[in-house]
């Protein structure tokens, strides 16, 4: 599989979720193993010698891969939740969307200040909730912050937000 | 890591979501590497020799266990969501629940006539999504379905609503 195949694998939905905007679809990839057997592989060379200790997903299309590669590396996984799905007690953020705010949450056990982590979604478009995810993690005061996607949409330059300690970085740009 | 171990990794969180409920925890055997490695095995051994084509995962918990199995398996991950959140066309279907009515969906083109499926969730409770979820999955004339859950709830007896052509098998008893 090449990362031409991968891309070409990935369906464009016209006017998705709203007017105007062009969906990347990952459904067609995930559905076909050699994409997925890609995806993790990339990944796995991508961070196999950093040391991190847990990987995190943001729900719910970022719970995919994330524990393919959490199981490769044999770290444990972490789901960073919606507000009020996670039942034990939580650190919160809340940011803006387009249409109002949003609030994510991560179990107050789930990371400590010795971890290394990655936080993995699917695709980099604005970033808002990524920026915000990042900025929960760091509530946690763990020692270095990674962040991967899938899929980025580069002329939305969705990295300008971030602050420069964390590392970025995407398998597949648009 | 035994089955004990892993039970024993999983945490009682009374009333959640509502009041009387002592829900299963899972977050804290997915941060633990060996609980999610025991999840893979013995899944994998389970399933390695059902012929099985694509794995189906009912959002969002769903999603987390299920697609390590499709690598494992070289198989493809589809993902079964709420309604609205899956891009293309999609097959439907709507269901009670404690407080009104619920839909989930797969897109059209998800599965075929030849597949042989295995739909997962995290846990058997009283069984009404993935009772769903099967009738859903029929609807696309599949030629086998397979059920499993990683924990299954016995005293609620979950079971009984199902199907007799689906085959359920749940990792985990309490």
């Amino acid at each position: 599989m090449t990362e031409e195949q991968v891309k070409k694998a990935i369906r464009d939905i016209p006017d998705f979720p709203s007017k105007g905007i062009l969906f990347k679809d990952l459904t067609t990839a995930f559905k076909e193993p050699s994409c997925m057997k890609w995806f993790e592989n990339e990944l796995y060379k991508r961070y196999k010698d950093k040391g991190i200790t847990k990987i995190v997903g943001i729900e719910s299309r970022g719970f995919v891969v994330a524990p393919i590669l959490g199981n490769r590396l044999n770290i444990g996984f972490v789901p960073m939740r919606k507000k009020g799905k996670l039942p034990a007690e939580t650190v919160e953020i809340s940011y803006s969307k387009e249409y109002g705010i949003d609030t994510i949450e991560l179990h107050k056990d789930s990371l400590t200040t010795d971890d290394i982590i990655l936080i993995h979604d699917d695709l980099l478009a604005t970033g808002g909730t990524m920026i915000a995810a990042c900025k929960l993690a760091k509530k946690f005061n763990v020692k270095k912050i990674y962040v991967n996607f899938l899929v980025e949409l580069d002329f939305l330059d969705g990295r300008k937000g971030f602050d420069e300690d964390i590392e970025i970085d995407s398998l597949l740009h648009f």
